[in-house]
């Protein structure tokens, strides 16, 4: 799944309500769909994980569509090894 | 960016560390990575916020290697409009 196509899709669903509804509300939203995961991942079956983490990918989506950010630009710097200590594996302390 | 790319960079160079270190960990380091973006978004600049950004992005990754779960397939269900609804865009209530 290429993340380009991931937030045209978002876009193209969601991108007119979420920008009316505002950016706090998206942030809002991902800290909830955040917390379902972390229960989902602490106790829910391997269905309803992919549920959430499908969900999280979704809503940071929508927030980087609202800021104007390309994800696969963000998540470009951990392609090649750790960014922080620049080894594979990371060997920061 | 495809996203099996992401997750089988993170996976090598972080996936020992991170599961020797165990899930609640990362669920917890996630949480401090959606804080920071949190913040970014509300206050930050274009760069910093594109840097945590990326760091969600990757944490979601870690967390999703540890638990076994594919995230292509897991946003599968966003490409044909709102899994909701169904509708594109999304007409949900």
């Amino acid at each position: 799944m290429d993340l380009a196509d991931l937030q045209d899709a978002i876009e193209r669903t969601y991108g007119e309500r979420d920008r009316a509804r505002g950016v706090p509300s998206t942030v809002a939203w991902l800290a909830e769909e955040v917390g379902e995961l972390a229960q989902a991942v602490r106790k829910g079956n391997h269905a309803e994980q992919v549920h959430e983490f499908g969900d999280v990918v979704a809503w940071v989506a929508t927030l980087a569509n609202q800021q104007g950010v390309d994800l696969s630009e963000a998540v470009q710097r951990y392609m090649e090894g750790c960014p922080r200590c620049e080894r594979l594996p990371c060997g920061c302390p």
